[in-house]
């Protein structure tokens, strides 16, 4: 069965394959045709109700498949309004940025999306070293299928660094190696779905990309309200909340907002797990760089057997070694690696062997120390620039860590929309509030700005064309 | 709430933790009791209703945990007279080898166990300068988020060798780049498990472990029979088979029997798929190791649109790496892709651009000619030897490919549990038939020796114990 939408005004040609599900194929059309510019940012789509009287689909198909593409980032729905292309595709997806990059023409001039560290300063020569030195000393059976856990001799890496360092309560047998913070989520998000009605509260605002790997594995996802002080894990104990087994975290440093989460708050939090078996889920992906004092040390460490803990070296290696991992309460460990296990065996050997070397030489602890040094003035250079605009419309919020940076868009000032056609008009690409909301209706605009993400050279340029950009657009208004 | 099991004699302690579930707690119970030897090898376990009795569970929970363990190998169901511990554990487990090898006494002193190859044959320098030229030359999004399809270098290597070598249609659009086979197949049964009520045939016999892996993704399994002729893929038309939608076959070299797919087979399953928008799952696992003749093309070169291609480097390079690659029929890119994208964005990238690397300049080419080699001479070795029985009681099965190889045990000759018996006192593990079939009462009984395992030091030895073995038991009878 297919379909063309020229009734709608739109060019867009529907397979609704019978195989693959008539949502899916819906979404796929809808995706594909985003993605190549058919439908271009601003298009309002069709009603549901009309759409799915087009193509002799329940509406319900076609609101799912609305719904999705708006959790993707795809779609934004205004209140009284319809259905609208965001225009924010390449920026949304970019968190999660699994798209081609290797094509020509692969990204915008300047890049402050959020998502990616400066990957211009991967110590390519130091992971070599460090591989060829960890094969020589490796015995043949790492080259053979080996423990869903991982490396023993990363385990044992992770385990002391991890305590050292964020005062997580780690031994070896704790821990699971695994391929990036992605898979370590939605291990445990099928692990929480195997409860029939189990629920995963995530913060609101959050990333969007990991409300779907959590909704992949057949478990709803629910919002939980984040303010000032973090996410409001006080609300986990109210009646609303009873079908949550899970809370997903940044406790550290929230995000997008930024904000540490409370002490208040974490006791709240451990308080909910041990008297409901709940399970926090503490995402600390940036937990190394804070700039103004050490860091606080992670959630898990002070309730191990409530928490699971997730780490990764996406922004502090890079991510295309899709490497993380997983400290677990004693419960979960079987479960967690019979599910690592039917997944993919286990995470690749090479790469676990070479970063045990890393961290155990210090190789690694060095490494981020620079890295924390260069970013600290990344931020400092933001603030500064930012200073100006601060007094009139324009607020930097969150605390001074990470590699991103939340800017407030108040109602009065230039909306998001302002902000990406300015900013696109000159190759600038930056993050947006709006994509983080579990439901955007009515809900604050913003600019996530990610000044990890450019090299050293490039970051002083696309932090004047920002401020360019934001200073036009205030000014006018 | 817990129960010792000292009532039936079985000194075992259950921990029923209601978190993660019933049914998966007793499993872990078992498993583990069995592992670490509480549960002796051909112990007798209670029957499901004394068992469900006690616990306080439901039969259905119990009979559940007990088909689990049988499916992964653990126990064994003999018609008329209960459930026993198959004794057959490591020799088991080891296919998916997913087994802490760190540890000190990590296995037999003769491994002959099918699924690995000669790991003590990986070629670290090569790997070692692969990895540095792919380095130098990477271009710097190489460092970042990447195409859940894997590295454009990679598929693009892939596509002119899968097609030279294994006669496929592939183009680099059409590869996705997973973490080993187990992921490949993971994914796939997760797409096809969309389809509510979807079947996935599985030759009987075939990898236990791999059934598993596509029960986990929610789809219901069918044993499709095997003959001297392979997967009997002309039932896939009968009646019987209406909810299938996909069949797993390894087409060149069926695991275990050791048969190829007979041509007429292969059409039926072309027509299959063809007539009933089937897939075709072609799992290509050791397709580079035919030593008498050229190895027959894959299937999917004839059928691109109906079969799913699926390789890996675990038998030519090493388990280790966890490289597999999907060529996938074009209506099955997006959802795969998607799939891939919400398990875990990509596939790690540096072992890609060496893999691209490797392939490219040939290194891989004449790595997997020397393996040929060696493997041929094994195999040679292990006929020659196996002869002077083979006009008593032990036949060798199928052609000769690949790394494995199927003795017959007819009724009359010695048992595999005799087999294991006199083999575990020599330090020998072995494969066994029974632990393949997808019900093993009143099926054959065989042997799989995986003559790739060893080091070349070590394979004589471990083939004089297994000679030394086998004759002492066939001349005993």
């Amino acid at each position: 069965m297919s379909m063309d939408w020229a009734t709608f005004g739109l060019d867009l040609h529907v397979e609704l394959d019978s195989t693959s599900g008539r949502r899916s194929a819906l979404e796929s059309a809808l995706r594909e045709s985003i993605r190549d510019g058919r439908l271009a940012a601003q298009t309002r789509l069709p009603s549901t109700r009309a759409l799915a009287a087009e193509l002799d689909l329940a509406r319900g198909t076609v609101s799912a498949a609305y719904d999705q593409l708006i959790a993707e980032g795809y779609l934004t729905a205004r209140t009284g309004s319809g259905t609208y292309v965001t225009g924010l595709v390449r920026a949304v997806a970019r968190p999660a940025r699994a798209v081609d990059t290797s094509g020509p023409a692969a990204g915008p001039r300047y890049d402050l999306r959020p998502g990616s560290p400066d990957v211009t300063s991967f110590p390519t020569a130091a992971w070599l070293r460090a591989t060829r030195r960890a094969l020589a000393e490796a015995p043949m059976a790492a080259y053979d299928y080996g423990d869903p856990r991982g490396r023993i001799e990363l385990r044992t890496a992770l385990a002391s660094y991890l305590g050292r360092v964020r005062g997580v309560a780690a031994t070896p047998d704790r821990i699971v190696v695994t391929s990036g913070a992605v898979q370590a989520l939605s291990l445990l998000a099928g692990v929480i779905g195997r409860t029939a009605g189990a629920r995963i509260a995530m913060e609101d605002p959050g990333l969007a990309f990991h409300r779907e790997v959590v909704r992949r594995n057949h478990v709803d996802v629910m919002a939980l309200e984040v303010d000032d002080r973090g996410a409001r894990t006080d609300l986990l104990l109210t009646s609303d909340f009873t079908a949550v087994r899970a809370v997903v975290v940044t406790a550290s440093h929230q995000y997008p907002t930024g904000v540490p989460l409370h002490p208040q708050r974490r006791d709240t939090a451990a308080e909910w797990a041990r008297s409901r078996e709940g399970l926090i889920i503490e995402d600390d992906y940036d937990g190394e760089f804070r700039y103004d004092r050490q860091p606080i040390g992670a959630l898990q460490g002070t309730a191990p057997e409530q928490v699971a803990y997730l780490g990764t070296v996406s922004k502090t290696l890079g991510p295309a070694l899709r490497l993380g991992w997983l400290v677990l309460p004693e419960r979960l460990i079987e479960p967690v690696v019979e599910a690592k296990r039917y997944t993919d065996l286990h995470t690749e050997s090479i790469g676990q062997l070479a970063l045990a070397d890393l961290i155990t030489s210090h190789a690694y602890d060095r490494h981020v120390r620079s890295c924390r040094l260069r970013y600290r003035s990344r931020r400092d250079l933001l603030t500064g620039r930012l200073e100006p605009h601060a007094g009139q419309r324009l607020t930097l919020r969150g605390i001074p860590a990470g590699l991103h940076a939340w800017i407030d868009l108040p109602a009065a000032g230039p909306s998001e929309h302002d902000v990406l056609v300015a900013g696109t008009a000159r190759g600038l690409a930056l993050g947006y509030l709006s994509s983080h909301w579990h439901d955007p209706d009515g809900r604050p605009q913003g600019i996530i700005v990610g000044f990890g993400t450019p090299s050293e050279s490039t970051y002083p340029i696309a932090l004047d064309t920002l401020n360019h950009v934001l200073r036009r657009l205030t000014l006018r208004r």
